[in-house]
């Protein structure tokens, strides 16, 4: 199979999960268990908006290369989908970034209210760990796996993972900005979440500590280049509007890779970061093919 | 054992769990896994504010009284109290009830401001479930029943039970208000976290299907009328605040069971649902002393 043909195929899996476990629903106040309308349609909005779902993908690569089963694994990479969803949706709120536009569209306070994007975001996350956990029941010969898949996924999404990084990065408003602090905040906020889906997929196919680790310090590559490549872009985006000292000048003050330590180091660091991502997929030889060129794609994206 | 004892027996280990779950840290930015000082202490704020911890209490004598063990139960009880703390944070949030104060403190959000209190109440929510699924592997010769107990969990606590009721308040602002909305509501906002930790007992307990559809009956009424009372207590509270005709009309527009139905209506709808929890209990025959008497002490409760 090709690149594109494979990528696909996640794809594809990814957006019919989700549709799966999300429909459209036209009831009001449904019967026990069943979602009111109006809540599945804010739900749906931020989750059906056209993410390039990152996280689920990586998650049915790493499970495919480790020989475990694409069934058992697509509702946790749809559940992952749902944890990056929410964590957008409570950022975007006034108090968090005060965002009013995410991915081209209206946020989804911005079109719902604060209070029904704030119900949103919480069902998005219980919703994650319900699916999760029904998932697990119904593949009664892999339960210990896929429990321990969503515990790994609730320890890098949770107070040591991703929501630490959110908590550091809403005080390093009143902070002094140091280098130390925004590894610690890129490494939780963003490449916890990117590093979640490869210790889901180590679990549902039961790999070995030594292929734990490589992924571990694959997601944890990918996951800090992949945050300097996003205030880079954001610099160059500046320069190009604002000019180029004025485009350093936008970003001075705030506490990322470019303004703590300038343009150049920051490239000559997500370059080093990208090549340790690819030596750690080194011991998976061969099968790590479409891991090793979704890598790269992710390197070279524009936006 | 008599009442009083036992009752401070289940407290006390619902709160030396969340103490061992949850405690105090120091540590700004703690290596992988821990907690972020501050992100902690949000979390502490309002876990650690005195709750009556009624969820845990139903959760652990039901436990009991079905043979369970308590061992395995004292995660998902804690876990329980984190979900329903969650709820109240966000509650109180500017855009959802806005309330500046919460159990006679000052509410998360004054004291952390917004953004902080959105992510203690993601981190309580996200945490329950990371404690439980761990709690899961910890107890491998009941791995099915634990997963099943926090499956049981999510389904109440999610989009089919308290954010759908939560959701349905929240629209019902702008809508005229009807007695089956209302019970949609109540049903779905408060007692559906009252049946979870039943629930959830049966499940570690390993109960059977009569046992499981009598806590539900349970859990049901004892929901529906703590609503009713709690409406009922705002009123008295109204009318002796601003005397009686004008309590009544403080009432008016809300939507609550007194302002609905009237008073009278209500005082005899919370009687029948307070006998029909006790019916629901009569299977168990004595095994259900405790949560016979603990029923009895929430019927009489004053606030």
């Amino acid at each position: 199979m090709t690149y594109p043909e494979q990528y696909d195929q996640y794809l594809h899996m990814v957006e019919t999960t989700l549709e799966r476990l999300l429909p459209q629903t036209q009831d009001a106040c449904p019967a026990q268990g069943g979602m009111p309308a109006h809540l599945c349609e804010t739900m749906r909005y931020s989750l059906m908006a056209g993410g390039k779902r990152v996280r689920p993908v990586l998650l049915l690569a790493a499970c495919e290369m480790l020989g475990g089963s694409l069934e058992q694994a697509c509702v946790p990479a749809a559940a992952l989908e749902m944890i990056h969803t929410y964590s957008l949706i409570h950022d975007d709120l006034p108090g968090m970034d005060n965002d009013d536009y995410r991915r081209g569209r209206l946020s989804n306070h911005k079109v719902y209210g604060v209070g029904h994007a704030i119900l949103a975001g919480d069902a998005l996350l219980n919703y994650a760990y319900e699916c999760m956990l029904r998932n697990a029941m119904e593949h009664a010969d892999n339960l210990a796996g896929l429990v321990r898949a969503a515990e790994a996924v609730a320890q890098r999404a949770g107070v040591g993972g991703m929501i630490a990084g959110q908590s550091l990065d809403l005080l390093s408003e009143h902070e002094a900005p140091s280098l130390e602090r925004l590894e610690y905040i890129h490494m939780h906020k963003t490449a916890d979440l990117l590093t979640a889906p490869l210790l889901a997929a180590a679990s549902i196919a039961g790999a070995d500590e030594p292929q734990l680790a490589a992924l571990t310090e694959f997601g944890r590559c990918i996951g800090l280049a992949f945050q300097i490549d996003d205030d880079l872009l954001d610099l160059e985006g500046d320069a190009a509007l604002l000019g180029k000292q004025t485009g350093m000048d936008a970003q001075r003050g705030k506490m990322t890779w470019p303004a703590l330590a300038g343009a150049q180091a920051a490239r000559e660091k997500s370059r080093e970061l990208w090549d340790c991502a690819g030596e750690a997929l080194a011991c998976f030889g061969e099968r790590a093919w479409f891991l090793r060129e979704y890598a790269r794609q992710l390197r070279g994206r524009k936006n």
